[in-house]
């Protein structure tokens, strides 16, 4: 059994796990960026990981995470800015290999090592949390394309001439179909709530503007995700993320708008199923299964 | 060198040709359904093929042609329903091994073995004809998706609640991007013409509804490209066909349109590019590249 680190670096703060067989054996976190140095996180990370004999390897998932270059690339949620070649840097400062991707990507491939899909060769994971994050897995294997960026569902437009979205673009999905997006929509309906679990109590107490939300976001996903299917044929589309688990609110509404939407070749071929991976361990172990 | 048989099969014609090395030895076509019965098609294509000595393979491009199975499946502009099992029918009847897929993934494999993506390991190839077809190849190989229709581009949702496909669903992007969508598309702007070629003419002469349709049907196909490439990220899109061809009326608008909606993080990593086969030996090359 190969003992790796799995490194999920994340917008606001970054877990780790030190993983044998997909077993986490000892997992810690620290903040990612306290300043514009990619170097002062990795001194942290070093510090925080303490004892690594035994160590062979390390995956990481990053945002923007391009696999092809082992770099992290004008990611608009980290104070490190431009082109960070975050895969190089730690093979510097731990003395093993590292490999990165994108934490979208990272998700797909723990679903693929760990989850449901193993066994399967052509399946779509979509993480819903603050944005919308997608990885695509083709003939058994990830899906990079010839950037390194390709998978970016969240960046699909959804809305022709829709919301502004953080990439400087209208419309797309992430703006929608995202906690923040449900919410916004929830406002835009006349409701005065402001996270994605208001919105999702007040539907469960039967607010009809909450339950509307919902519905307009299933819809929404819906079209996307039978365009994606149009395109990529997968045998599952995994939903991942604290959204994914309003089963009655949204996956319901969902499976429906998707079923109206799907193209007749497709039916019988595609499902919409949850992650089969633990929320708490998901990341790292996405992030391991890139060494593992 | 191998000798393969190239068949394109198509809605009213059906093209062949002996193929070797990428050459064309000898080439012919017969009508394609005669009636419902796809025997009658293979007892006049052997007429039709002659002698077949040193001939070691087929390749067949085919309208819903299933790659994974080697079917033709419901195919709605043929006369043969339901099922056709039409690689396996073929083998019997020719004794060589028959591979099949469909036309638009014939074209791509076409573009990678003979036209322009040689060397390419990332690209999509569309063919704008009467409808719009697509294939995509992945790292290398085509991509079927589990179902084996993958690439189903003509049948992503450009419009929502747009106008009515063939399939039965509505706003396809093939109902607006096609030769039947820009004379569509003309005729709503009031226009009286009834064939694509007739509409860019009259383009050519400075219409002003002519060119509007040209530039509506390159806004709507950019949006949908400009997604496509969020979710694959190819190196490049080959435009095939009839339409393809209007360099100023439509390839131009689409590049400035597709810049507009492109995602940062794709810029610069995808080109829009003729096809390199050509016209005229595209089908009966795409084909016999399954096998050659």
């Amino acid at each position: 059994m190969k003992k790796v680190i799995g490194l999920d670096i994340g917008g606001t703060s970054s877990k780790f796990g030190i993983v044998e067989n997909g077993v986490i054996l000892r997992r810690g976190n620290l903040p990612t960026c306290l300043n514009d140095d990619p170097q002062d996180f990795i001194e942290r990370l070093k510090i925080a990981l303490g004892d690594l004999s035994g160590v062979e390897a390390m995956g990481v998932g990053a945002p923007n995470g391009n696999p092809l270059r082992g770099t992290i690339e004008l990611a608009p949620n980290l104070k490190w800015k431009g082109i960070v070649p975050m895969a190089n840097l730690l093979q510097e400062a731990m003395g093993i290999p590292v490999t990165l991707t994108n934490d979208a990507n990272a998700a797909a491939l723990g679903e693929l090592k760990y989850g449901s899909a193993r066994g399967m060769k052509n399946f779509i994971s979509v993480t819903l949390g603050t944005g919308l994050g997608s990885g695509y897995v083709v003939d058994g294997k990830l899906m990079t394309g010839h950037s390194g960026f390709a998978g970016e569902l969240g960046q699909v437009t959804a809305i022709p001439e829709g919301r502004l979205c953080g990439c400087g673009r209208r419309g797309c999905l992430e703006t929608y179909v995202s906690a923040t997006g449900i919410v916004k929509t929830f406002q835009e309906l006349g409701g005065e709530l402001t996270t994605s679990k208001e919105v999702a109590e007040a539907a469960g107490r039967g607010d009809t503007k909450a339950i509307q939300a919902f519905d307009e976001t299933a819809k929404i996903f819906a079209v996307t995700l039978a365009n994606t299917v149009a395109i990529t044929s997968p045998e599952a589309i995994f939903l991942f993320g604290g959204l994914a688990q309003a089963k009655e609110l949204l996956i319901n509404p969902l499976e429906k708008y998707f079923a109206l939407n799907l193209h007749n070749i497709f039916r019988g071929t595609v499902r919409i199923l949850p992650s089969g991976l633990p929320e708490n361990d998901a990341a790292i172990l996405g992030a391991s299964s890139l060494e593992g």
